[in-house]
């Protein structure tokens, strides 16, 4: 049983430092993004982009899906994930006059988003990348660039980095559509709030320790969430997490349910949140361990429950909704015996060709 | 240890006869499908669609993304696949003019389908349904309707309507770039022949049967495929299967793999391939099981291999390669004692709103 967040040298201490950080830098891109943001904005607006492509691998690809919900429904834009072997390893060459190609990355250094990029841009789209590095080969490919301001990113593991791209794109898309950003004011206040419940989070850890594997689901703005869990206690703990978007996970994957697989939802308050809490009573039914990270009510219905802090929009849940599953990663990595700050086989800069 | 595919009135029995009934689906739409396919194409190419939006789920879902890849390399248009709840759950009412919206589903009987269709064609799409029931609401919805011609399909599982949808979207796009589908006519023999070579996939169900997880992947055309084997695992032998890019499996999920996890991958012949097949060696590395799919140099390299027909374009192997892993997933859930033909918990018409 633990006590607490690993200390400084110990397994663990730089995913948790990088997690405890987050509030911190959100309140740096509120305070210091909003000029580089709204420059960026404003080119965008003269360019009146047709359609948006993003191109992303890994969290970062979690970032840019929760984008393209933002990029739909709040812009009203048709949008959607390239698939970069389209252009790299087929050599397609599409026509993207009046698209808007965004490119997101933590590092700015995988040659193909690099490479997709450059063929973005010669291919006559308007071309924005989104890094926590400014000075990265993406960040030089593109004519726009966006600073995740997040700062240097030790853990294999992206924490901060992700939810630093979710605020960042959240800005700009909400000074495309008019706002100045002030909805989000609140979130380094709600983060801090949600990070000090740490304990119920090691309690969930032991009550997992032994899964063989496990589900993660959300619906909407939610889904990408429920990605990146899956993502994070895949790569710390071994463990088998899938996620599925709940009207997917009710085309098959149910059948593989059954008392033996705790199944962690992401409900927040808005449209998409009671649309999968609709789906909690299958879940039920099937014998499901349910863990539920989301608004009181809905909390209240699971096995287990996590409360989101009151009155956060649903757009901007995802930014918060993750911090509790980046925590199960940490405390179930360690729980498990492994060292999340360094996964086998894993390297920080993925090079795929 | 089975001896042959289950007898009618056997657990599996639908399943097995839909799966041996494919090469004759494909030979009926290269005979009978041409003319309608050839019609929707000349409507689509006096509209010059800049963009092509897929909207699906489950199976239908990565047929889809088949038909994204194609799209974008062999008719260099920029595409996408829809999330339905931006326009269903969200109300987002994007600017669709100039865009084709594409709906594939089975049963075309899912209501927030329908519902999509219905949104983009009033906000300004040119619709077309993919579907394997022309009575069906989503047929009726969209402006373009094209059959998937794969005759009524009982099992849960579907088998024969997405290899028949993958070939309808084939069909249409090689139409579209002025070709007669001609590359399409051996299809049917290279089915045939791959069927026969059943009694491997037994022993590989009985290699499998006690694994608690599995994983499967692809790169490029290939990748729907990987998916579409996933799905398969999951909905008839409850194992957990995950499906990943090998580009994505580098970026975190390889951390979980171990000799305990048996990696089940899909090879074609070309640049997706290539790019797959480098990825062999950190898997063997691992001390991963490695099943190869593919064609026969890149089978010879695995721990075991299932050699695809020789001379089949990657274009064309999604519509091939899946068939041994339709066979697998009947196999190993029979071996597991599972009923394949009515999984727990599924319908199969599964109504999302």
């Amino acid at each position: 049983m633990l006590d607490g967040p690993p200390t400084s040298g110990a397994a663990g201490a730089l995913m948790a430092a990088e997690i405890s950080e987050q509030p911190q830098v959100w309140a740096g891109i509120l305070a210091d993004g909003r000029r580089e943001i709204a420059a960026v904005a404003e080119v965008i607006r003269g360019y009146q982009p047709r359609f948006v492509m993003f191109i992303a691998r890994g969290s970062s690809d979690h970032a840019a899906l929760y984008a393209k919900y933002l990029v739909e429904i709040a812009l009203g834009l048709p949008a959607g994930l390239a698939s970069p072997s389209t252009m790299t390893t087929y050599g397609a060459r599409p026509d993207l006059r009046g698209v808007l190609v965004v490119g997101v990355s933590q590092s700015g250094g995988s040659p193909d988003l690099v490479r997709s990029l450059e063929i973005g841009r010669a291919q006559g789209a308007l071309t924005l990348s989104v890094t926590n590095s400014p000075g990265s080969a993406l960040a030089e490919a593109a004519e726009l660039h966006l600073s995740v301001r997040a700062g240097p990113e030790r853990a294999v593991a992206a924490t901060k980095s992700y939810t630093a791209q979710l605020l960042t794109l959240f800005m700009l898309v909400d000074r495309l559509r008019g706002g100045n950003g002030s909805v989000a004011d609140e979130l380094p206040r709600w983060g801090t709030e949600l990070l000090a419940a740490e304990s119920a989070i090691h309690d969930i850890a032991v009550r997992y320790r032994f899964a063989q594997r496990l589900v993660v689901t959300g619906r909407g703005y939610s889904y990408p969430t429920a990605r990146e869990a899956a993502l994070k206690l895949m790569e710390t703990s071994y463990i088998s997490a899938q996620a599925f978007s709940a009207a997917d996970l009710l085309h098959g994957p149910l059948a593989m349910i059954d008392a033996q697989v705790p199944v962690l939802t992401v409900i927040a308050d808005g449209p998409g949140g009671r649309a999968m809490r609709s789906v909690l009573p299958r879940l039920l039914e099937v014998g499901a361990d349910v863990l539920v990270v989301g608004h009181p009510a809905a909390a209240a219905e699971a096995t287990i429950g996590v409360e989101l802090p009151p009155g956060i929009a649903e757009e901007l849940s995802p930014i918060v909704e993750i911090l509790p599953f980046q925590q199960l990663a940490l405390q179930l990595a360690i729980a498990r015996g492994e060292n999340p700050d360094a996964p086998r086989g894993l390297r920080k800069v993925t090079e795929t060709l």
